[in-house]
């Protein structure tokens, strides 16, 4: 089927159903980042292939919403299907309320369709507040779905025990969220977040291959639990486990008559409605009382305990050996060989599986030579990536997962000759790295309020990186995960001991280069003083730095000392683990400046 | 009377009108931050004299709340008196409402008294949410004041023109709010805040000493201006001045039937909740849309014009000349004849008055000696102040209102021989200040953001100063405006080109020493990139900041850049206003480190 007859079947039965609009957004039914083919709807019936849009259908029109990343790749792949792309990240751009608001501009009520397992709750009242001018009608039926014959079946992996490597056990976990319950005096609990119920339940999967996570829901009640997921999926250990600890079975469709079954018009229920389906939320009783807040359980999660720091720290020192043999491997070979993008990336993987516990990598490497590193997201293909050669810099943001934890790690190497602006920038943004790393904070603190001191000697250098400048990490999980951040958009959620969160200060300038220099951060204790308490970072990441790009001149004393001490470190603790030509190149990469 | 009179009075009156307990805060009707004498119920009845505190009293018992600056304070002017002091800011605090909770434990309702002028609908709202178990009750008469009988009259000074030194005229203002009321489809917008009203209407007054506003309300209407103002207050030329632009006078105590009258069900009226009285709110129409929202023109306010630019300017150079002469009279007579804190503050205000246009001080001068400095509100009275010795620091916060605009300055001077963490601890607070004031940084950044640049050496000396690092400043108006500040509290009020702003962070040793360097700076644009525009800030402030103390080692290159810069500037800016001796002396303080 072209696009145009999806669009033409699509119509058809928006026509039985009496839908003026029908939206279709890239989400799963667990709003998940990284997305199960059979949740693809909105690429398979646009042939736009982007991570991030929304299409809407009407009757004679169909447009697609995505970001500036996508401008050119939309046009392409929308070319001659009917379909109209729109920027959102542009300034005055046209909305999809702009939009529907000029098409209906002489109705007075608008029914919308989409499928109600996939838009959440928030994405709904998104919709109605950005069309308040109208009375609106939704109807929850998936028609997308009902003309997609070949969708793919959900993903349905057997899931595997991580009570090993997690610290905290289920039913500890289950305490603390009891806990919380209590406080709101609640009666249930929903949870749709894939990273909340791994973590929960102590379990982890392989629906998707980046990440380690179970296609499932979870509603954690006073007196019980119950866990929603594919029966196939469960193995009769696993099966055997939950018994044990309380966790009643039942299949992932089941949850919405579940809730119409046993929760009462007098329950209390908790849930995050940017993390519930529509669907699932329409399933609750009227006049029950829901009380809405943010995933408790994203921010328990993000607080790792003894045991998930210990298995971070391991993981980190298998994959800095990675980077290391990588490093050692791209010195040898380059100017003997010819080097590409994806030789890079496809050599690093083949490194990492040489570690023990390496499961995949937690998303797919950018390997970006030059120019090519100024796209903060680019992908190299096959067909139009670069040849690595002896100018300029390489950035490579890579990262696995092992059974011990989630990493993500970026070096900018300089392949050979490099610019003053080169220099000077890498010098920028490594001097951001270590202002913000080296700070001692007080308790209290978010990492809002830290994030200035990274972007400090770049906004000085008259550049800004239009991203966050760090994110939290998984205990083999999502290599993105929250609460905390450090970014430029406000947070009211302090970094805690436990916490660990990267710091990638960047810059990017087009058809130029790009440098990123990252690694991964846990938020310790560092003193008890009249004044309160301090916090410090430490870095679990111990690749080296290269120091070869770096202008002497532009760093202070302290910077260099930070600099000089994270290579003592990284050598000492990464020596045990490299063989004696290994670690004679890493003390010559660690050496002092 | 005696407060144990005093109350009894009270309580024979809410006995009378069936209150079971009556409520009295610091506040005036215009939420001020600085109080005119009628106002100072709370004061009155308990013969607590400290600035803050809520008194609350009922048949058989009284409480008085306050901050833990004033707890020795309390307990000693309440001693007998029948009230007990309880201190806020401390752990787990016996709040009002838990102690309302405990005395009225077995009570379903509660009838609480207060006067509904002074209490803002925000304040009234705070008790609502504090004591939700129970029905609630409200009298709105004030009780206090009818047993109050030599109570002070409502200050009544003449007001005056301020249009000369103003920028934008009268109906340029109104216009704005017009334009922000249109956008609300807003019919009235009600303003109590005295420093926003004076700012509107070009005109300033003298009702108490150190804020040069004038007691009344304004609300703009879409066709009106009405001013509610004592008559006497204004002159036969402001009168004219008035009617020329559109300004309907009425008496003060005219707006409640003002609103009663011109008020329909059907108006929508835009207020802040945070700044009109509870009385005033009650005026308005049931059934009339109320749309609230933080005052728009304190945002107005605050980002001044070219006039109000080259004003504030003008004070500065002033201020700073008196500054000069001030630390030239220290370092000629200290060690000769006696100076106690009280000379230095008497001093400078002798100073001030050589200027021209100087009205008053901004606030009483804190002029601190050695270990009284680490009470970061430490006044001096005669009895107890210190003479300042040839050791340690002098601390001196002190400001000015001319008619250009209003100062606030704080410098810490050796006097004398230093221990190594007196030099140390002003390195460091010196190092904050000039790290946070000499980053360029991105338009949209808020001063929280920035705030952390202040902080950063403070910290990683293992110390925090428990207070914002700075606050916005009025042009002839008061001393701490917003909204914008460099806080660690959440803020989303970016900074703007044309606000001004200061800048002061410190440490402050119980026992041993407090250290403040504080500036003036105005947020300017800086360069415009592909990255986006940047903005920077200039001080305004001119005075040698002391190098004695400085510990050369630990100021990075960049920062002793910054010192001399700004010292040379100052220099070059202050020389035409100062004698030939001053100017070589200034020369001396100025030279490059």
């Amino acid at each position: 089927m072209k696009v145009k007859e999806k669009l033409d079947a699509l119509r058809k039965l928006m026509k039985e159903n009496n839908i003026d609009v029908f939206y279709i957004p890239s989400s799963d039914p667990h709003q998940s980042e990284y997305v199960a083919e059979r949740w693809k709807t909105r690429k398979w019936i646009s042939g736009f292939t982007g991570s991030a849009g929304t299409a809407l259908v009407t009757a004679d029109d169909a447009g697609l919403w995505t970001d500036g990343r996508y401008d050119i790749q939309a046009e392409n792949e929308l070319k001659g299907s009917g379909m109209i792309p729109y920027i959102t990240n542009i300034p005055n751009p046209v909305t999809v309320y702009d939009w529907l608001k000029i098409k209906f501009n002489s109705k007075k009520d608008i029914r919308i369709g989409f499928d109600g397992k996939v838009m959440s709750v928030t994405q709904v009242r998104d919709i109605e507040n950005g069309l308040k001018q109208f009375k609106i009608y939704f109807s929850t039926e998936d028609l997308a779905g009902k003309i997609w014959k070949d969708r793919p079946a959900a993903p349905c992996s057997i899931i595997s025990a991580h009570e090993k490597y997690a610290g905290r056990s289920l039913s500890e976990k289950i305490k603390m969220i009891r806990e919380k319950m209590a406080a709101d005096k609640a009666d249930h609990f929903i949870e749709s977040s894939l990273d909340s119920i791994a973590w929960i339940l102590n379990i982890r999967g392989r629906d998707i291959p980046i990440s380690p996570v179970s296609v499932s829901h979870l509603i954690v009640s006073k007196e019980n639990i119950s866990y929603f997921i594919d029966n196939k999926k469960v193995d009769k250990a696993l099966t055997e486990y939950f018994s044990k600890n309380g966790v009643d079975l039942y299949d992932y469709e089941y949850i919405n008559s579940f809730i119409g079954k046993k929760f009462t018009k007098k329950s209390v229920v908790v849930l995050d409605p940017a993390r519930i389906s529509y669907e699932i939320f329409s399933s609750i009783p009227g006049s029950a009382v829901k009380i809405e807040k943010t995933d408790p359980v994203q921010l328990m999660k993000s607080v790792k305990d003894a045991v998930e720091i210990r298995n971070m720290k391991k993981a980190l020192i298998k994959d800095s050996v990675v980077l290391v043999r990588f490093q050692m491997w791209l010195e040898k070979n380059l100017g003997k060989r010819k080097i590409t993008e994806l030789d890079v990336s496809e050599y690093i993987t083949r490194l990492r599986k040489e570690q023990n516990g390496y499961v995949a990598d937690s998303f797919n490497t950018i390997a970006a030579y030059k120019e090519n590193a100024a796209m903060m997201h680019y992908a190299p293909v096959k067909e139009s990536q670069a040849t690595i050669m002896q100018q300029g810099f390489l950035l490579v943001d890579t990262g696995g997962n092992y059974l011990e934890g989630t990493t993500d790690t970026t070096r900018t190497y300089a392949v050979g000759k490099l610019s003053r602006e080169e220099r000077k920038d890498y010098t920028l943004v490594l001097k951001g790295h270590i202002n913000l790393v080296s700070t001692k904070f007080l308790k209290g603190t978010t990492g809002h309020a830290l994030d200035v001191l990274a972007r400090q000697p770049v906004w000085n250098g008259m550049y800004d990186y239009k991203c966050g400048t760090g994110h939290g990490i998984g205990s083999f999980l999502n290599v993105h995960e929250g609460p905390q951040n450090f970014s430029q958009r406000m947070s009211n959620v302090p970094l805690e001991p436990g916490m660990i969160t990267t710091v990638e200060p960047g810059i990017y300038k087009k058809d130029k280069h790009g440098i990123r220099i990252e690694n991964i951060y846990l938020t310790k204790k560092y003193k008890n003083t009249p004044s309160g308490e301090f916090y410090c970072h430490e870095s679990l990441t111990l690749v080296p730095i290269d120091t070869k790009p770096i202008v002497r001149s532009l760093m202070n004393k302290s910077e260099i000392k930070w600099l000089n001490d994270y290579h003592s470190g990284a050598f000492k603790k990464l020596s045990p683990y490299l063989t004696q030509a290994e670690r004679e190149w890493l003390k010559d990469k660690t050496v002092k400046i």
